[in-house]
Formats: structure tokens, sequence, C-alpha cells
């Protein structure tokens, strides 16, 4: 007998009937043998309404008073889940997040995992019972206080449960048959992946594919909990996220597994910077106090001895408030001569374990760009990715190019599975 | 210092705009220098929109599941209330009724309060703040299960924790004025009460009269909560429910509080009943097993010495399948001939306290609805209230003649003010 942890989404529980449609998947999965614990989201744009709400009753919502309010959304999903289990004539109960264990930081709205203690869950489980529960959310031991954990969370609570559990499998369902070699939206011939490590789908994540979101894929990576992406609209196969030991079959693994893109960042140039040591260092630390996650840096090297330099960096587009507040807030401190702001650029990532071996990638990867006419702004490498910044104008056929180039093209001409929006 | 507990019904939060209203009456009440705690029941129509949903997954929702479902609309109005103090400059925190110490039975869907332990309640009075707490809900400390209280639950809820807080009031805030002496919808003169003891407030209460439960006075009376019924729609004063020995004025208590009609009851005849010892008991055992609570019991003398008699009784029109599955279950056993059920009955009952000393008020009773042509079907008299049944169609015109009998027909003719359904 194995233990699975299943997740659904929110477009997995949109309405009743699809409640009833992931209560069956639930029913066959412990019909087959197995203990089952569910996590699901808030039923399709619960949360979104209840955020409208709140914006109608104040502009300045209190943080912990928007989870209380937030958390309502997966306590009606949860108990209709359970429901709907139940009356197909396996046991089921709903439990919270504080019920199920799940204690996270203090900070609501954005609260991290610290630690799960699922007493609950194997007491229902042991009663041969199914768990349902609330994803999202978790609790503030200190205060006694539900927190929610941000965009991603019931993906991140349903690793999370998976590996204090010590369960065979996570699964996570959503509206896509799996991991693709590029979104499918942009390249056609995207192929799903069977397989991908935890490190390249992390790194796909961190470029911003949406299937997955990178603190989840950490949380599995750290307490190695085998994941299965998978459509919950079709019975097919999806791709594992593993470590990659446990492959047994004889293909050479791929050199690439996937072009992601990224249309969320924006730039910011600082010009006219003392070209001293010391200058980049309080330029960020002035950023990182604003809390923005900075992604890529460049800093230009001055052509003539002018004694200045410029340096640009990317961050997501909602930081650029915070951003240039905290930038001018230390104007004299740095020093700069003035700021630029871009929120039109992209960004095209390949990533791949086999880079690591396999030389001539880069070059490779610049030459399909060159030849789609598309211009590099900025570059970034690591052990398994290269990043990019384009226009954004020029980001498909970027995506497209370098999907081609590296053989990823599907053989299997149109007819590749997709299943929904890909977010 | 007065410690003030609020409650709030669902039509007074049933959007943005009235949970902003409700929040300005919290502020006036604090800025008056009071410390208040305040309950909330569910938006609107939120808990039968619940309910619905329920229904659509599953024709028979677990009572557990059930009321994890419905109290995720105490949790919405809760957040957004304190949101909406907040935001107005009172600090303000929002507690499930198990964080607020609300500890029930275990009877999902109808639990009763065992206890408040108010202890985070009191701290957070403690730190200046105003305690929003979710109605109608609580804790089943053995499973750590949320539970719901059932219709009136969140009156219950204010008044327990007034009780538990030894709070000054408990102000029960609603769509009607306060506590009439008929519903105006039926009888337009009349007349808000200023005061009302337990007892009547408790007799009407269960007589029909729907601005409070029976279960939320009878809670007040034992712990001597003072209640305040009042319109959140209007300034005015409303009805005090007290114990009545606090008042000063020398005006003469009035004889009769009100007069309150009841359509929601049913009628069971059961005729040939054996006219032997123990008929009735065993009748009524059966009844009792099937959790049907009964109201008026009439046991006709057998006209000739037939050996046989008829029972009749009323109960909620809902319990009537309950009911005759029960008798009929025990077919042999009760030895009746037939069955009988009429639901086109009325209640009109005439309650106060100045009946006990006051002779005369059955016989004025019984002229009024004589000369208006109601006919009386059952009888029942207590201490300080007298009941009758009759046709459904006859209520109305019974209930307009005792109330211009005892003359509680208000003198300010058409201005009696009336702000809502009187539910």
């Amino acid at each position: 007998m194995s233990l699975v942890v299943q997740k659904y989404g929110g477009s997995s529980v949109a309405d009743a009937a699809a409640i009833r449609r992931v209560a069956a998947r639930v029913v066959d999965t412990v019909r087959a043998g197995n203990d089952v614990v569910v996590t699901v989201s808030a039923m399709g744009d619960t949360t979104d309404e209840l955020i409208d709400l709140a914006n109608e009753v104040t502009t300045a919502p209190d943080p912990r008073e928007m989870d209380i309010l937030l958390t309502a959304g997966e306590r009606i999903s949860m108990a209709l889940l359970a429901m709907a289990i139940n009356s197909a004539g396996i046991p089921a109960q709903a439990f919270t997040g504080p019920q199920a264990g799940v204690i996270t930081t203090e900070h609501h709205g954005r609260a991290r995992i610290i630690d799960v203690a699922p007493g609950r869950l194997q007491r229902a489980l042991s009663q041969g019972r199914v768990a349902i529960v609330a994803g999202f959310q978790g609790l503030n031991q200190e205060t006694q206080d539900v927190t929610t954990l941000g965009r991603g969370g019931s993906d991140t609570t349903a690793v999370a449960l998976a590996a204090a559990l010590g369960a065979d499998v996570c699964e996570i369902y959503t509206d896509v048959d799996g991991v693709f070699t590029a979104d499918p939206r942009i390249v056609p011939a995207a192929r799903k992946l069977t397989r991908i490590t935890y490190e390249e789908m992390l790194d796909l994540a961190a470029s911003g594919a949406k299937v997955l979101m990178p603190r989840c894929v950490e949380y599995a990576r750290r307490f190695n909990v085998p994941v299965h992406v998978r459509s919950s609209f079709s019975g097919l196969e999806g791709t594992w996220v593993t470590d990659g030991t446990e492959e047994g079959d004889d293909m050479e693994d791929p050199i690439i597994a996937g072009v992601a893109h990224d249309r969320s960042e924006a730039k910011i140039t600082v010009t006219g910077v003392p070209d001293v040591p010391g200058s980049a260092a309080r330029l960020f630390e002035a950023v990182a106090r604003a809390d923005v996650n900075i992604d890529m840096i460049v800093q230009n090297v001055s052509a003539t001895n002018t004694g200045v330099t410029d340096i640009s960096f990317t961050l997501p587009q909602a930081s650029i408030p915070a951003a240039i507040a905290a930038i001018e807030g230390d104007h004299e401190g740095i020093g700069y001569a003035a700021l630029a702001t871009d929120d039109t650029i992209g960004k095209i990532s390949l990533v791949g374990a086999g880079m690591r071996s396999n030389s001539g990638v880069s070059a490779k990867f610049f030459a399909a760009l060159r030849d789609a006419g598309v211009n590099i702004e900025m570059i970034t490498t690591s052990d398994i990715r290269i990043s990019v910044v384009t226009r954004d104008a020029d980001l498909e056929k970027g995506v497209k190019a370098v999907h081609t180039a590296f053989d990823l093209d599907s053989t299997e001409g149109e007819a590749v599975v997709y299943g929904g929006t890909g977010r």
C-alpha cells in the first residue's frame, strides 16, 4: 500500500460538478489500494472575489484579518470535497492548515512553512479515512493565528505534507498535462517532459515556467519528495520531478530540459554611478532594505575614463515603486546621476543539467537568437542555465528559435496534448 | 467605562457598505468610552448559498463537514468588519468561535454552548482592541472540531460572551426597532415595548415572535444579562429585556406584553386510541424517540363509552414525517385506528406577567376571538401565557382582535416606526 498526497488547484474544484469529478479520482486512488491525503485550493475565483470584497471595505486591509478572510476560500472547497468523497462511500474528513499541523512563520500573506506536525492526519489515515487539507495556509504558533503562504502556497502545502508523512508520491493536479519543453501557447511543438530533475525544475520555475513555484520545488528537493505533475482533466501520465537517481532506462539524458520565458520583470538602469569600490554595494543595500528581490545585474564598463559607470538590474514589475523609492531615498549616498525604468523587457532561459558536460551550448543559444534577429540586452549564466534579456516584442520569436535549435520540437507535429492556460 | 457586547445579524452586514456602517457604529461606541466586543453573522444570504452548494455536491452532507463549510460565512464577515474598524482608526481583531473560547457540545449543526473561556478576548480588550467574534459557532473540545449552534446561534453567542465577560449590556442589532406588542405586518398599530422581562420574552419567543430565539433569552435569564434589542438602521432606543427588578419609574406595569402568532406548526390527530392508562405515554414515547418537539396536546374525552379516545398534538411542520414514521412504527403497541395530519393551523398567544394577578384575562381573550368569529380548536395556558390553535386563515383577524381588546393598539396611529421584516 502506498501513501499518495494529491493537490488540486482552483480550476480543478471550480464548481460542484468539478468537485464531484475530483472526488471520483480520489475514490479511484483509494480503491486502487492507496492511503490518500488531498490538498485543495479555493474554488475558481473565490480568492480574487474575497480580495475585491476587502478592497471595497478598506484601502488598507490588515494582513492578519486578510488571512482570516482568504482562508475562508479553502474552508469551503475542502468541506465540499470531503462531503463528495463521503457520499461516494469512502470516509473523508476535512482539516484546516492549523488542524493539519502546518506550522508557519508569522508573515501574514507570505508565511513560510517551518514544520508539519501531522498527528491528526496520521490518525485519520489509520482510521481508514481520506484526509482533505486546506492548502495555502498554516498556523503562527506564537499568536495562534491562521496565516497564508502566498502564491503557489497550495503546491508547497502538498509537498510539505508529503515530506512529513513520508508519502510515496506528491501528485500535483493542474490544468496542463505536465511540464513542457516550452510554453505551448508560444511553441505549439513543445513536448511534455516525462521526467525532470529538481534542479532543472527549479531553474525553469525561477525563469518563468508557471507550472510549479520555486518554493514548492525547493521543498521537494530538500526532502526528496517525488512530485508528479499531471492534468486533472485527463488520465494521462504527467511529468515526474525527482532527484534523477532512480532512472533505470538506458536512454541518454537529454542535454536540455526546456526553454522558459518571463514577461513579469522590469529593468532599472542607474546611470552616472561613481566607478569606485562600494558604489554597487550601497545601491543594492538600499534596494534590499526595501525587500525587493533582484534577478540579473549588469554593470557597464565605462568606455572612457569618466570615473562613472551605469548599473542595470532586473526585478519584478510590481517592485518598481519600492525600488525607486529606496534608491531615491539614498541619492546622495549612492551618488548617481539618473534613474531609468524599462518594463518592456522579456527574459528567455535555457535550462538543462546536460549543459554541464556539453560545451558549445551557449554558442548555439546565442547563434539561434542572432539568426532570429533577436537582440540581447543582458546575459546571466549558471551551472545549468543561460538567461538573456531581450525586448518583450522579440520574446516569442526568440523562444521558438531556441526551442528549434536544440531539437526540442515535437516530432508528432500538432499532436501535443495541451490542456489549459499554462498557469 | 462600560463593557458592551454588540451583535449584528446578516442583514446588517449584507455588503461592504453595510459593513462600513456597522464599523462606524462600533467606532462611535468605543469613542463614547466603552470597551466593545462584537458578534457577527454571515453576510446576507451567504449561509443559504453555502447550503445550496453542499446540496449540489451531495444529497447527504456530513454534519461535521457542513459545519466547516457554514463557518466560512462568519469568517468572511468578521474579517471584513475588523478591517473596516481598523481602517477607521480603532484597533480591532477578529476571532473564530474556537479562538474566542466558545466551547460547545458535539452536536454538529445544533450544538449548545457549554462554557466560554474568554481569555483571548480579555487580552484583546486589555490591549485596547475591539474584539470581533464569529457568531453561531464554537469548538467541540473533544474532537477539536468547529461546531455550529443552529438557528439564532449568533444571538446566543452574543449573550454567552456578555455573560462570560461580565458585560454591562448585550445589544442585539436587528432589522426591526425592538420587540413589538404584535407583528406590525399583521397589526400596523403594534407598539414597540420599552422593556420586557426575560420570562415574558421567553414566552413570546416560544410562541412565535421571531425577534429573539428562546435559547438566547433563556441564556440571558440564567446569567441575568441585560439585553437591548434595537435597530441597526436607526439610532433609536429599542427594547430592554431584563429581570424587571431595576425599574425605578412609577408607571404601573402593563398586564400584557404582547400578542404572538405562529404559523410554523402542524397538528397530528391520532384517533381510536384505547382509553386505558398508558396509551398516551406509549404514543409520546414513540414521538420522543424520533427527537420531535411537541408543543400542545389535547385529549378528547370519549363522548360515548366506546373505550377509545382521540389525541391531538401540535409540532413543527418539518417534524411531521419523523413523527408519522415513529407512530406508525409502533402501530400495534399504541393500538390506534387512524392518523390525520393538518398543517393549516395557526397559533395565537397572549403573554404578560401581569396575567398572574389579573383575573378575567382568559375570558376577555376568548370573547375577543368569539366576537371576531375565530373558532378555537385547542387551548393551553401557563402562568403568564394563553395560547389557542385556530385555522390558519383566521390567524390575522384573531391577532388584531386580541391586540385591540387588550388596549395594545398604538395611540399614535400609523406613526409606529417599523424597520424591516420582523424576522
